[in-house]
């Protein structure tokens, strides 16, 4: 299916709209369009154009997995069409309701503003429950770990990944990011009974970058390594060092700050 | 199929074990065993038929409807054969994974014990998701309602409901028990953002009672009904003059209490 955004297309009077939006990732391919399978994208570009007959382009944020969920993922979208803003988000609802993807809040945006480009932080949450019985309301929305995390390690070398270094050992080999330099502002990994937050926020992720963190966070936590290993990992730049790459359904888009 | 209960057979030495279930209650028909679809209870049997090759009667705390979810859950059965409690746990858990159904807890009582007749305090959570937007994460899971609810009316009429009170106006019409007397023993109202959590305690409940106490309190939320309501609909002692009973994929069974 084509899309054309209509910002380039000079002299037409567009409104810029800002989107947050939740979802349950569990039977989507991801955010972004593919040839098969839905996407949130796909899914809100689609509703866009049944309420306005406007084809946009849909600009997320962050590119989410499949299988990974969303309490506030943030897009942005151009329309011609004046239309009430809760119409908008109603009407859209209304297309989106069959696939659990949903618009939580929408305003009018300078039309400067760039959902992906203008984000100076973005938080995301990783769940796992902790215990021996398999999960149940639960299942699909977090990761089931049976041998009991050491939490204070978890933290501990979760702090040796603060600050800017080359994350070349936590990166996707499809990662298409120019450069594996990031800056990791905050991780916070909690514990209450058997379940287990990890809370982690960067200006920007590689590609499986909070996924592959989990992965070796999970790895010390089980006792496997010690903490002082993920100095080791940083410092390989190589994939095969870290731990693996945590299940996408244990994660959450939590937040996007912009200034 | 048949379940024949060991208690009564003379001579045989029985162990006694009290088993903490979780589960999904979305697609069951609820706790009791019925002619077709699966149950909570049935789903125990069939696996610890599985596992012992000894037909059981599991018999619970609560019967919960369709779609009713359990955090703690609590029920007893017998068995003859000595198995290891890990054991039991996991092959049972083995068995019933498919069907998010999860034995959380499992410890060896006193042949006396009776999960039913000797529980003190039953506690539920009804939660409920107040905003606009169609619900994702929590579709299933919580009572999605538009209408701003009035928390605090709604605390000061659930107060109201508080002691030991004539609960025929919130009983279901198939109720099978010998008296509408109830003592309510604690109902917390509380709102964290769009999260609204009805927490409500008694020793024992009428059918459909927490969901009918839900289905009142939500129209006096909404404004519909005036605090003061609540009196008149206890008095009432008729159906009728209560709210609609609130859907069961709300309602959470969150903990017995024993002494």
């Amino acid at each position: 299916m084509e899309t054309l955004s209509l910002e380039p297309i000079l002299g037409i009077k567009v409104k810029r709209y800002k989107i947050t939006i939740e979802y349950d990732g569990t039977n989507l391919v991801g955010w972004q369009r593919q040839e098969k399978g839905l996407s949130i994208q796909g899914l809100l570009e689609d509703s866009i154009y049944k309420l306005s007959k406007e084809r946009v382009i849909v600009h997320g944020a962050g590119r989410t997995d499949a299988g990974v969920h969303a309490y506030g993922q943030v897009a942005h979208f151009d329309l011609i069409k004046t239309i009430n803003l809760n119409n908008i988000r109603n009407a859209i609802n209304h297309f989106l309701q069959p696939n659990l993807v949903s618009i939580i809040e929408i305003e009018e945006v300078s039309p400067n503003f760039h959902a992906r480009f203008d984000a100076k932080q973005r938080s995301y949450v990783y769940k796992i429950i902790n215990r021996n019985s398999h999960l149940t309301l639960m299942h699909n929305k977090a990761w089931h770990i049976i041998k009991e995390l050491d939490v204070e390690a978890m933290q501990k070398s979760a702090d040796l990944l603060i600050g800017n270094h080359d994350f070349s050992s936590f990166r996707s080999a499809h990662c298409q990011a120019l450069s594996p330099l990031r800056t990791v502002d905050q991780i916070k990994v909690t514990k209450l009974n058997d379940y287990v937050e990890i809370n982690i926020s960067a200006q920007s992720f590689l590609h499986n970058q909070v996924r592959i963190i989990v992965g070796t966070l999970v790895k010390i936590g089980g006792g496997e390594w010690y903490i002082e290993e993920m100095k080791k990992i940083i410092a390989a730049r190589d994939r095969t060092k870290a731990g693996p790459t945590a299940p996408p359904y244990g994660l959450y888009f939590l937040h996007v700050k912009y200034l």
